[in-house]
């Protein structure tokens, strides 16, 4: 039993900070990193990976619609190709601080709107893999579990990984809980973790509504924000490890 | 005798065109595109990149401080280290549009009030050279000649080429004459070609204050805002190009 | 027979211009200058004040989505809210440029993408009007005839007047012929400015797909990005001139 | 004795909070609200309005120079003319605000770079004087004691009102101790209410480098930038009202 935990990092924003990216990077096996477009800026892009880098955390970048004042979190109306271009330059200014790092950044995972867009958007999933596949070979792409975007990736050759969240419920169809209902989130850490760990040892995922479905998942996303999501996560992966989880990147094929 | 012609180019922003970059781009054979700082967004880059690569110019980035309302001719107050970062992302940005188009980014030239910067000031032409350095040894800077910056790329190991301006006089002391003073500009395209051959042939260019100086010069800096911009500058290649003068990039061995 | 021309000015953003409104203003007899959500900023909001104010034109404010990149042209999705507070906000920005220049802001003009939301969807059309009534009673907005807009305005006691198209095909339901079909735009000037002569003598707009339908305006829109369309208005207003139209603002009792 | 208490707020943007407004509102009696310009958006000033009004707290508009990044803290080169249309356009933004929050505005605070380059430079303190007399007589400036904007808004006839720092050291020039000086700041909330105490019953301020000296202020500037600073603004509040002074706004006739 091996698994990646990833969590968005690098969403400070000039004197505004989000999270705390120094106490996740203690916790997580993956970093999405901002990339300027919903958040971040140069400073905050470097001091991110530097972190990520000093403590052995394998790199992604996190591009979402250049909207700051909605975080992303906004669906801007955006053709495939516009799409393409938004996530190429954003992915290549990561990689920019990347190189003053002296960081890989190793895959993309898209942010916010962004993400649930090219999750049912053939188009906009192909215009995803599309940036990926232009980096080279060895860029991944980190898709939610059973989207368009990991079908588009695969069918484009990109290498692609599939996530899992550690707090969102899930429904026998293998979709999220929407947010509106009351069991959309789980706020306990220790029901977080045995979901987990029934999960890695079953592969199969409790879900709300009925018997346990299969889900494929390469990680398990975490939040930073705010010392409860911190908290949660810490208590995550010490369950996963007192369970003999071992926690280490999709990409990594060392055991960190 | 052989010279490059390089121009700024990429500088439009959502709606708003600036210059003429087709036409700009059948005169150059380096094209330096803005990479979302002072100006330009994914789709203008990519554009311009397009454009570039099947015209066979040589492209490079132009990174200004990012300082749209005042198109990156504002100093805006930043440590070496932010320079560094700043002109990393932005490199990179353009890179991922460059990705995308299949073109290689070949160096950095700084944008407005960011070259008067690091022309004179010796921490900031450093952080230039080591944004530089980090994107490879085959990563060069194209500085205004005799400046910090020239100087800080060499110590860095960079590779650097030095250019002067098609259009603007020159004091004996190499320095541009300032704006304030009516002999700043060459206005009269014969007249600037005419100066250009005499240098090109000489390797002495004319000054307004007395006798004609040595200067150093990979590349000539025309511009393409406006119509007789671009014919200032077609009058200067086709004048250099009838006095045998070979027009190539500085980083491309082939005759174009 | 009296009527307005309006047109949509102050949309240069820094270093990039766009549209000629200087010229547009000697046409015109109603002004509605950006705010600098979609477009302009402070100095061209002033600047295009004073040219307003110079030629005696009724000065409105014409917000849209914060969304430069995509000119406001994209449906930006926000609460009605948050569209109130947009709207507040970006015509007190004016309000505060037209302090310094002596100018009166009376009424206000939604751009593109909002103006759109709100012809159609009545939370957006009364968000509209409640930030048009917090300015006081004599506030007004100018809608697109016929829309939701119009009717919230009326509604909420706030004075409204409705504007029809120079240059865009009507169907027989009222509405315009969509940017699809050929016969979407008006292209010909004399054309544009017979139909508008029949329509202001007879009340009775021509369509594309029957007989001239009844149609209710205030004001005209024509357009002022290049050459053509500066010509277009200008032809309209010779020609409305020539048929004895008297033109002036919706506002103002006084003809200019 | 009588003397304001007035912080900066509505500093969040987008999803980013700075600050805790609803606390620090509970202890000043006037409120410099940022504008959008180095920080703030619609939603933020029309949140932090709704409180101040609801407290009965005073406000003013806080403009800034626009760069976000820099939180306004650059000095960013604009002419005289420009910062009077920065702050004219910044403030009337604030005014659409509190149009919806039934507010009124009543006076204009510099903040950041734009306060200390308007504090020493005359043409700019110049420009922000005829920002505020461009809204009426009723509008007045908030300025650092002893600066040249203080001067330029009584040569303009707007009503000026001055400010001194509650945690900030003094020298006997009547300027603040340097930052980089370890006297500099008051970390103590006892020490810096005992040293206003101290003034208010004098007139005269203490210094650090001689004997105290007269200033004349109407307000006491205070921060609500995390919770010692908050616990600081209270601890001040407190010990002046024990002490018998009366705290309530300089234009507010009315005792709080």
């Amino acid at each position: 039993m091996r698994i990646d935990l990833n969590s968005d990092l690098g969403e400070s924003y000039g004197p505004w900070k989000m999270g705390d990216d120094e106490a996740i990077l203690q916790v997580v096996t993956s970093a999405n990193v901002a990339c300027g477009g919903h958040a971040s800026d140069p400073e905050t892009m470097f001091r991110t990976l530097e972190i990520a880098r000093d403590r052995g955390v394998v790199v992604g970048a996190h591009p979402g619609f250049a909207d700051r004042e909605g975080f992303g979190r906004r669906l801007i109306p955006m053709t495939p190709g516009e799409i393409e271009r938004l996530v190429a330059t954003q992915t290549g200014a990561l990689m920019g601080a990347a190189a003053l790092a002296g960081v890989n950044v190793r895959y993309i995972k898209a942010h916010g709107a962004l993400a649930n867009h090219c999750a049912d958007d053939r188009a906009a999933a192909s215009a995803i893999a599309r940036a990926a596949r232009a980096f080279g070979p060895d860029m991944a792409v980190l898709a939610i579990s059973g989207t368009e975007l990991e079908l588009a990736a695969r069918n484009a050759g990109v290498p692609v990984y599939s996530e899992i969240f550690a707090d969102r419920g899930y429904l026998s169809t293998g979709r999220l809980v929407p947010r509106s209902r009351p069991d959309a989130m789980i706020h306990d850490p220790r029901q977080a973790a045995d979901r987990l760990v029934s999960y890695l040892e079953t592969g199969l995922m409790p879900v709300v509504d009925g018997a346990p479905i299969k889900l494929e998942a390469h990680s398990i996303c975490v939040h930073g924000d705010g010392p409860s999501a911190i908290a949660m996560a810490a208590h995550i992966r010490k369950t996963l490890a007192a369970r003999g989880v071992i926690l280490k990147s999709f990409l990594d094929p060392q055991v960190q």
